[in-house]
């Protein structure tokens, strides 16, 4: 039984309509034209997209993967036109700015686009994925001459973008890249280094690609402080803005990967390369940030989207494939066997998966309406609100968001038995394509590094509040509300711990910073299930109101199922993260170096 | 950075000679010849083998895979020699009988070195393996004749063996196989049918391959107690014993899978086979629990073999890879940056991979002792309740053990970055092959509800006092011990709340069995911990006397930092299984099969 893949639109619009009220989004200045209606129709024209053009491509780009010969690498069958009829559709301009012919629609809308598109095929959704990291750069940091030549071909998606920061020897040390940036006579600068890891480096879906690559001009101080961007682009333009002169940049190599196989992942050699330079020199690292930022948002949604997909096999085998009988007796007579839906150990499985996508899903649209409201709000406070809880949020939806899709992809191999381990059946390769999410644009102990070290000092704690005000808010206004008292309950004891782990933190870091890198991952993991369980509170109320109103009552009842679920089958996790992160840094650094 | 490998003797020593005092099993009857030093000198060749034979495999092995053409199934190149070199060491003969040929050595042996070849060569591993399995049920159940004709070629490895259980529509469900047996009127058995996922059902390492076949004879009863087994050669052996006419077993395919890539995963279709019936008519099951006790628990060892792979793999990795400097200051000034072992975090990881692996040691070779003492002992009252504890174990460390090697193969890939998901890198190997032990010989689902289901109810909870009485015991007689109490504390803890789960299980399942079913996984990973514990508080306690009788003090105190950090940090994830568990199953049932 192969994998498959419908939108979830009806989960969508709860959660953009119902619980996150995306009307206030069309209220805000130059999201006029984005009105609920909006929202649904491209979103039902993205579906039909990802369902019908990317999600058959999928398992073929797999077993396929790219080619690279004498310089030239080459896509899966397929990928060609489906990017053309992509590009076509308009979708690499939905968020981008009318100046550069894009749509200008909200980046929510964007968020969810998203997610459909890396449950249908993540390999795919890279390509256009570094196009828009590329894109944001740019348009924040680069000269209106670069803006006017690059971002219009960014926008229509005719040419494609990448982010070059790894080399061989450091990653998430930037501070010792080796590229050289040597500046000409006319205001352009030569580049030469390698880079590795680089995404979509090389291919053959668009006529140029565009390159932001990180390097330091021959006075830079060492260090961080010292790294420029610049943009490099494959084919240099000519006059008229259409590729001409081969720039010195070439593919050397491809890497064999673990998965997401039809995404090239290019050894990129620059020599005496022209580029631009993006921002100012030596603060390439505050510019690339503005992709990162947007590129971790990103990647969580690939975990989200792989999570939905996995979940989606795992419900349709689990309805299909027969294996025994209920233990509480005989359901389904006229099958040999019943289907092992009616396994407690299977719905475990499915619920969780549900549970985890679902309570993600609203967290993550959440913070996407929170992006727009820190560029469009009219209030400068309000912007700031807004942007100090999406970077408090960041690494927590980056890290969380691919582990649950990693998880989930195994829960959904899991349920296929054997079968999952095969090939065609399309379960192993989620868990494949999975795995990268949780290593790229900073592995997740960095995110709970970022989270810890710097998010939750952040302006005297002033990001954490813009979490932990609105959560006790919360609590102390619906605790007493007998409908909701089941979830608020386990909700508010979770919260409780997690502002105790904070103090505790806040407390021993200062004597020991070794103490906030210990407890790092489990406080994140630990924020991100509180973080749920006030989102899956949210739903649950907002489900409530509706049972009573009479609507949709059936989806409804649902939503609160699974709320429940999660208050008392996923969420105790954190009772064990809570003791870790509280456990102290002293036995995990006891041992020497050489002691291992 | 490539993947490495060395057998970790010094800890294996450690837990034989030390913990387990191996030498009680030399004084079992029929193991005199098994002293501490055989031991140790069959262990060091093993090593040996391991490292210089089939590890240098792995990786090609992996890259290659098998091959079909025509019928015919290849290993990748070097397999034949390995195996050749394997069998003239005598492996495949360490633990069978000698009177089929065999050295007739400790099964407790036998689960080292499996480890071993688990870690070096996982695939390589299955084939062996598969016919050890064979090997058990032939002599446990086949009559004089078939044993006199088959074990020996099966103990010198020149003929291998397989399990043919699965079907396409069933595999834990076995009540509805459909594969037939028709008596001839020799005596022997015509058996036509499907089996799929047959491990070393075809290859060229061996002249024969002995096929163990789940049939149905035509007068069968329906569901599992219609079953029967038949043994069915590749080739009929003639008069001599030599492979002689072609059976009518063919390979249809081999399965394209995640990993395990060098091991042969066929499809075998019978038409009209010779066969001959090992056991009774109908009792075809029970012959081949036989194997699949045996299976399972080669199974956890697997699972150990990658987790201990993974952990030499990452930890080689840590000190070698250089990012960053370390949170409380410069380490390695020599160094542009410090190697990334300096981390909490990476140390977090590497230190869960070493405690999880040697406490998993303890746990799986304590058992390993226990199958010799349940086979050798002359009293029968002290076989049984070793058999009791071996039964009961079973589940637990096919699960665990499995569990644990996947998700130390996927904190090996953490901590390599990026690099980890490069195929030449060694490490996402290890997560593809791990894959598989979470779901064959019955998923860690399945194992779940063996235990809840089948052990804890077995002889009125007979089973599980093997168990709970030592571990009272150890907590009565050490919880005062002043050395230490600091880790009775955190395991007596634990014990009482998994005896809590336990009592609280036993009555919620009386009234609805779906709450053992809902309640199985985490119960499991629970008991683990559980008995995790137990095994670092031996180990510590045998550490504490080494240290103050002054010998090799370094090894041992490591052991005590590492016994520190279980109870710490890893012990603690029990308080969420435990919470989970106690929930009950009303949320996990919630949803209607259709509502999914």
């Amino acid at each position: 039984m192969a994998a498959t893949y419908k939108a979830p639109l009806r989960d969508i619009r709860f959660v953009l309509h119902d619980v996150l009220d995306v009307s206030r989004i069309s209220r805000l200045p130059g999201y006029e034209d984005a009105t609920p209606d909006i929202f649904d129709a491209v979103l039902e024209e993205a579906a039909k997209m990802c369902e019908n053009e990317l999600f058959p491509l999928n398992r073929p780009g797999d077993e396929e993967g790219c080619t690279f010969e004498n310089g030239v690498v080459r896509t899966p069958r397929g990928f060609k036109e489906a990017y053309a009829t992509f590009i076509e559709g308009g979708w690499t301009a939905l968020a981008t700015h009318p100046e550069y012919g894009g749509q200008g629609l909200p980046k929510t809308l964007n968020f969810v686009v998203e997610e459909m598109i890396c449950s249908a095929n993540l390999a795919f959704g890279m390509y256009p994925g570094l196009s828009a990291g590329a894109y944001n750069a740019i348009a924040a940091h680069a000269s209106d001459e670069l803006k006017a030549r690059y971002l219009p071909k960014l926008s229509d998606g005719t040419w494609s973008g990448t982010m070059c920061l790894t080399e061989p020897h450091c990653g998430t040390d930037l501070g010792l890249i080796r590229t050289k940036a040597v500046p000409a006579d006319d205001g352009s600068f030569r580049i030469t280094g390698t880079k590795i890891f680089i995404s979509a480096g090389e291919h053959d879906l668009t006529e140029n690609i565009i390159h932001l690559v990180l390097a330091k001009l021959p006075d830079a101080p060492e260090g961080t402080r010292g790294i420029s961007l610049f943009l490099v682009p494959k084919f240099i333009p000519d006059a008229n803005g259409a590729p001409a002169e081969r720039n010195g940049v070439a593919c050397g190599a491809i890497e064999h990967k673990m998965g997401i196989k039809a995404s090239a992942t290019c050894v990129l050699n620059f020599d005496d390369a022209v580029g631009w330079m993006v921002g100012k020199p030596h603060r390439g690292l505050q510019a690339m940030f503005t992709m990162m930022n947007v590129a971790r948002l990103a990647v969580g949604m690939q975990g989200l989207g792989i999570g939905e997909a996995a979940y989606q096999g795992a419900v349709a085998y689990a309805l299909d494939r027969t294996s025994g009988r209920a233990l509480t007796g005989t359901k389904y007579p006229d099958r040999s066997a019943d289907p092992i839906v009616v396994h407690p150990d299977v719905r475990r499985n499915l619920m969780t998966m549900r549970a985890l996508n679902e309570g993600a899903r609203a967290l993550s649209y959440w913070i996407g309406t929170e992006i727009d409201v820190s560029h469009h709000h009219p209030d400068p406070a309000v912007r700031q609100e807004a942007d100090d809880l999406v970077q408090l949020m960041t690494p927590i939806i980056k890290a969380f968001l691919t582990d649950l899709g990693f998880d989930n992809a195994n829960r959904g191999v899991q349920i296929y038995g054997g079968h999952g381990y095969i090939r065609e059946h399309g379960m192993e390769q989620y868990v494949r394509d999975a795995r990268i999410t949780q290593l790229y644009e900073g592995t997740n102990g960095i995110q709970a590094m970022d989270l810890v070290g710097r998010k939750l000092s952040a302006g005297m704690g002033r990001l954490l509040r813009r979490f932990f005000h609105p959560a006790d808010a919360y609590i102390a206004a619906k605790k007493s509300d007998p409908a909701l008292k089941e979830l608020i309950g386990p909700f508010a004891k979770a919260f409780q711990r997690l502002q105790q782990a904070t103090a505790g933190l806040a407390q021993k870091a200062m004597a020991n910073p070794d103490e906030a890198g210990a407890a790092a991952s489990p406080y994140l993991r630990m924020f991100a299930l509180v973080a749920l369980a006030f989102m899956w509170a949210k739903m649950a109320e907002v489900a409530t109101v509706k049972i009573a109103a009479g609507e949709d009552v059936d989806f409804h009842q649902r939503k609160l199922k699974t709320a429940r679920f999660f208050m008392e089958q996923v969420l105790p996790e954190h009772l064990a993260a809570f003791a870790v992160a509280m456990a102290g840094a002293k036995t995990v650094m006891a041992m020497a170096d050489d002691e291992f």
